[in-house]
């Protein structure tokens, strides 16, 4: 077995939570349907009648897990909803979500998308003073102090426990009869509110990662939850929180340059409109004579389009996808040239042969991918292969959110762009340039988190460095099912 | 579907523990075939190399759980093991054990057989305090307790947690590098300890649920771990602590009458011995003319020969028993007489025709299974059937590790043995007499609990009497695998 | 992985066939449930509404194959049915019964319990003539011969196939609108007869390989049919054919001796009396001073009952069975002693140490069992031990339908009993001889086939002694599903 | 559960062969990958060492059906392998393919891509002859026919049953030594030549539906197997027979249009260069004013593309495919606008508000699809939708190989475009022209077969009008696994 090859960071998690829905369940079925792109590991539901939570959670894809079965169990007009991708070592049903657990006063249901930097402080303390762990996921920690606190209230409770945390979440959170969605102060992970509207005029609400989601169940868009804000839905309709101190709000670029699907509006922005204007920006930085556009489909195509738009050289889809492609796959012993590459993508060779082609991705990450990419391109014919990366090197890992290979594993953390374009044996290499970016995304520059390309991470890190190590080195090691 | 016939109380729980095995995981997988009759529900082993403990745990029968993948993972020295029974609505891989949990200074793993009768109290306190809980049985909050205790050594952790536990509880418990084996001061339940000596003279150690298990792996019986001992076994070998108040032992008597394997040697006798005694007595208390003594296969057997012998009334297995009976079965919309019972037993028409027939059971529950195996005998031509059952009447449901139904659906709390033998449409019926049961077992009377044939519980069960439906309320109600 | 050891031959399957009721599946479930002792590695069942059939066929028990859904696919109030066992090279789903096919006429579906010894002839004249083969079942090729027949009725098609076969069947066969039933004209297989009347009066007909499964439906047992009778139902009722020229009777002993369920009736006795019988004649043989009669359980418990009444030893069960277990099982690396034959059965030590013990069984196939109950039995203490066995030596491979190994691993074939009381370490071996054998079953002995005790097969079997051989090395090799 | 919908019609089969590869299954199982999109129903792998023959076949998708334990199972260095389509009725595991059975002279394994138009009457003849089937599959009568030859050599047998099918046929088959490639006369599907040199210069040789699977396991294109081409390759190298009458050569255009890979060459052509030609061709024959071209993703990609560049009307991604999409899907109660399609496809209303907008897809079936995509677009806000189609109307249901709709399901068959755009109440409505299609796929227009669009098939076609329907009424119906 091979992993087939995939050189794109990995996105942990979509959230969502439904309130006054008839068919809360249904609803959350079909967000996390829609947001599969941002997690394919693990999927859960859990809903409440009002008085009873009943929590349904599997391994794999939304489509494999939820059959009718389980639906039908899943009774009540509240839901929340979990899709999670994680690496290898903790791939357990244990840490999938939601994370249901009871405590004095109630059952509550967590569903998590971003990571704590201080995961581990957290759950080293809250160990001493007795608490036990059944997962290796820092959203547990959260539970246990909601479960702490002597608020009496659940919307203080868990405000205490929010104003402990550190890092990026973007929280749905249910109990017997209320639904909480929850941003960090600095905004990393996206969430949006939208409404659906019955036809005797009732209203349900849904708090979800991207509005793709809003419009498979057709839900109207209504606004972003905010950085810092937690909306609390219950009888009384929908209240705002704003419970942490004032900060700097720093949402994660990279939603754009490559999570987020391209039909989706978020952080005020349409990502393919993003992803086109990256293209066309990058052609203007580095334009060069060719003779052909070629997007590594499908994640480099909408700034293949820019790029071809603005230079007025010919797009042409000259990478074919192949799209039954699973996450693991059975290699022959003997060697078979760009095998790894070759499962998913198939060059078109009569468009290559003697042509100058400009390569388009989105980013480079190992280079592992890239490099036989341009292999197989080369050994179609093409006379040159100019790649093109519609973002900036990035030279450091991602500790909000994102499951990035460690420092020394991103390539452009320890090469020069010359020494890269060496190691990919391309013609040219480019990358967009910092400023290129966030012309695009913002006129403000300070809106967003550029972490991974400039260093400046906006909440110190010390701590986060040694936690993802530790958090491998939990001693849970259990299968159940 | 229907659910097999079946008109016995349930045991709920088997437990092994293995210290000092090069193949501890494969000895607690004999222990738990051996040890399948105890449930049926779920299994799971834990273990551990001194360093790293794993765990694997499912739902259904040992052989078709553990594969040569999962008991492969299962490296290391020490193990400890599982099988459960449990009622319906909680049947869930999330209540299977061993329970292995994080706390502050080590990883713990725990096999629990028995009912804390304490265990809703000792919950409320625990989650009064911040503790949140992933299971809803009784053996989480023993972790808890463990985690929540400052002291220093994990043998005074425990010994702080097992003195704040009400009720019977069988427990084995493992660390990284310790094992422990603790039966509760009345010593409800069984729990013996073996030990197997290497070619090179080391020995390894094991504690389980009956000597059954002992004989599959070639173990040589050393002793029952004694009510209220704690024996822990580490690197220097086996210690044996004494933690309780002196208290009196009353040991569950029906472990005889029905649950142990009749080959298992415990409470100091062989449960075969007992059993034929059992009959032998009841042959004396009830003797009647008769022409055959049929035994309700298998759980009728033993006390069936020993009244047979006793009697001279000659012995026929005129029910004949299917083997391959599964836990549920699909029904025929058309009525079929007998037709529950039918599936697992079939009368021989030629030995009953005409004849005075004497059927031996152990006890009668409900009553509804004996109706439709009298039906049965009656149908097949039995001239007089006369019901003989090796146990007094069952008036008062369990609250120390045993499945019964409420009192108001036990037969013989409601009606007299008269009325029952109405029911039952019997031309006699005979139960064994609490003197005739407790001179089999001991001379000594008091050594056992009999409450379910006198009301007379061993500790004060008001509180128990509410918390099972309590437990069966909890809100955790979730679906994982 | 080891298999579970057991020495007893195999029966090869159960057939069954339903007409004229409204839940035919149902009942042919629960025939097949009721039959499951004769085949345990496939199960199926066809049915027809009198103008589509269809089936559904699949490995394992009867309870694990037929859920709702698969019941409730199987409409119509004709069916047939069949359990298989079969050796390992050839266990697959395409070999599973029953078989069905399209022909010219209609659409046929066959069970067959028993063995053809002209199998592979009939196989090879049929592809000489371009017939093509699916299945390494010699049970296809009647399923050939019937198609290739020029007959116009489906009666007259079948009698010139079934005219051409040699060797064990007893079949149950179903087109559209008719079911049939046939025993060979030796007689091999049973095959009964029985009637279930409706509450209107309408009457539905069954035909099964043993009367339990008569008894689980609630049907009445009208008669067996006949060796070389074939039976139609249809429209206008039953009727008989006697289609084969006449023969001497042979009906197969073993059925008596092992394959039964102790509560049928077959060959005009009921098999648990037999059994008793030749215990009580084992003890006029043999009798021998001793202290306890214990048998092998289950195969031994009737005939000790039989030896202990004749002989006034009295019966204990000092060997237990475990119930649950499975055909594999996953065996530790260190070496445990008697292991194989532990995991089903254990001694109680107090019965046997210094006792002299008469262990009963019914045959001895290659010894390999025996030999470490003995062992086993003897480590337990007793002083003496002494083996009886219910059946003469097994000398001779059966070609008729029951799965022994070749003549050379039968350890009678090669080894006197003296030789065999040597290898099996006992203080005394007896057999039943054939002369009392034949008197427990029959005042007239030519009516059964004793051929594994004196090699005297009533059809010449040169051809079958290979065919088993050709049939290992067909070369359709196939997994499915 | 609804069925996700898609108006495309459905290929019924991709097939592969190996010869003398060190690995033939793993490069089978390879081939099948690539040519997962032509059959995604079953898929089976046969091989052979030269002795002996295996066969794996399964349900579902090649990297479900296929892991390490089957590959392994498939031992040998020749292989063939079969991707398959159904319909709903006769989708069982039975009717899977390769389909392997043993005749008088040796083992025969066949794959087919394609459809017999006079499979019904083969098969009522060799029933006639009483020959059985075991499937519903027109398959099954070409190894009757082979089985039924009398000649010796198997290259003849196989050449007299070919000269008997009419219709299409790609097929694979392999004995234990020889593998053959066979295209009808006509040459309606597919089948290339390649092969791989080895490391020593061996040759292996490989023949398949579509050159992408040669790309994937690196084999070098050598030429396509001929209409009414037989390529056998045994001990002795490649053969090729010729063994049809003369006929015209018809390929089925529809590859081109929709079913082929875009990176796949077939016919003398690249399937996306004549997708771009059909596009630009549209836009010549059909050019309008618009502010964008839409393409359907991905079926109208190439041609919108073509569209764009001959238009000058810039391309945008307006509609956005969810990759995740399963078979089927669970639909709320609730009714939501667009459902079916929207599972698949989400608009970028920012690109589409107050828009003139061209949609460009490749076919329209039964019109079900289009309506809700175009509904979609204007409810997301676009001014006109003009919807152009880079081929003709389909009027004529296809019996050659391709699953379309009866022909009264067909829109165009009795719509006119005028009507069909009122249906999908579109601004414009434009189809490709008969030839400004054949323009673009070849200088000589009776190259292919263009039935679907203008009725006249090349082969009688009164037959299998009704045979379709026969196929699905065999009585046939199991379940087996």
């Amino acid at each position: 077995m091979i992993e087939i090859l995939d050189d794109h960071p990995r996105e942990e998690c979509a959230v969502t939570g439904i309130y006054g829905h008839p068919e809360a369940a249904n609803m959350a079925y079909l967000n996390l349907y829609a947001l599969q792109h941002r997690g394919q590991e693990s999927s859960g539901i859990t809903t409440s009648n009002g008085k009873k939570i009943h929590s349904e959670v599997g391994m794999g894809l939304v489509s494999d897990i939820f059959n009718k079965d389980r639906l039908s169990r899943l009774q009540g007009h509240i839901a929340i909803g979990h899709n999670r991708y994680s690496t290898a070592g903790h791939s357990n049903i244990e840490n999938a979500q939601p994370l249901t657990v009871v405590t004095a006063n109630q059952t509550i249901s967590l569903a998590h998308n971003g990571n704590l930097i201080n995961g581990i402080e957290l759950r080293n303390d809250l160990e001493k003073n007795g608490s036990i762990f059944r997962t290796t996921t820092d959203s547990e920690a959260i539970l246990h102090l909601i479960a702490k606190s002597k608020e009496e209230e659940i919307e203080n409770s868990i405000i205490e426990a929010l104003r402990m945390l550190k890092g990026a979440f973007a929280l749905t959170i249910m109990t017997h009869d209320k639904l909480f969605g929850i941003r960090d102060p600095n905004g990393f992970r996206p969430l949006v509110l939208g409404k659906v509207t019955g036809s005797k005029g009732e209203i349900a609400w849904v708090m979800c990662s991207e509005t793709c989601a809003l419009d498979l169940m057709d839900a109207e868009f209504v606004r972003e939850v905010e950085p810092g804000e937690m909306v609390v839905i219950g009888k009384n309709g929908l209240e705002s929180y704003k419970p942490f101190p004032k900060t700097s709000v720093t949402q994660c670029i990279f939603e754009f340059i490559y999570f987020a699907r391209p039909d989706s509006f978020l952080f005020g922005h349409n990502a393919y409109t993003i992803r086109k204007q990256l293209g066309a920006e990058l052609a203007k930085e580095s334009g060069i004579d060719a003779d052909l556009v070629v997007p590594v489909p499908d994640s480099g195509l909408a700034a293949a389009l820019g790029y071809s738009n603005e230079s007025g050289i010919p797009l042409e889809m000259g990478l074919v996808r192949n799209h039954y492609v699973g996450r693991t796959f059975i290699e022959p012993q003997q060697s078979i040239r760009h095998f790894g590459v070759k499962i998913k993508l198939n060059p078109i060779k009569n468009y290559l042969v003697g042509k100058k082609v400009v390569v388009i991705d989105d980013s480079i990450v190992r280079g592992t991918t890239s490099n036989k990419i341009v292999e197989m391109i080369r050994t179609a014919g093409a006379k040159e292969v100019h790649m093109k990366i519609s973002s900036p090197p990035i030279t450091n890992p991602c500790f909000f959110g994102i499951d990035m290979p460690s420092k020394k594993e991103l390539i452009a953390s320890t090469k020069s762009p010359d020494q890269i374009k060496d190691i990919l044996e391309v013609d040219s290499l480019s990358y967009l340039s910092i400023e290129g970016l966030l012309k695009c995304v913002s006129p403000n520059e300070d809106e967003y988190c550029i972490a991974c390309f400039n260093g400046e991470y906006p909440i110190p890190v010390e701590q986060a460095q040694n936690q993802l190590n530790l958090f491998k080195n939990l001693s849970i090691s259990e299968h159940r099912g």
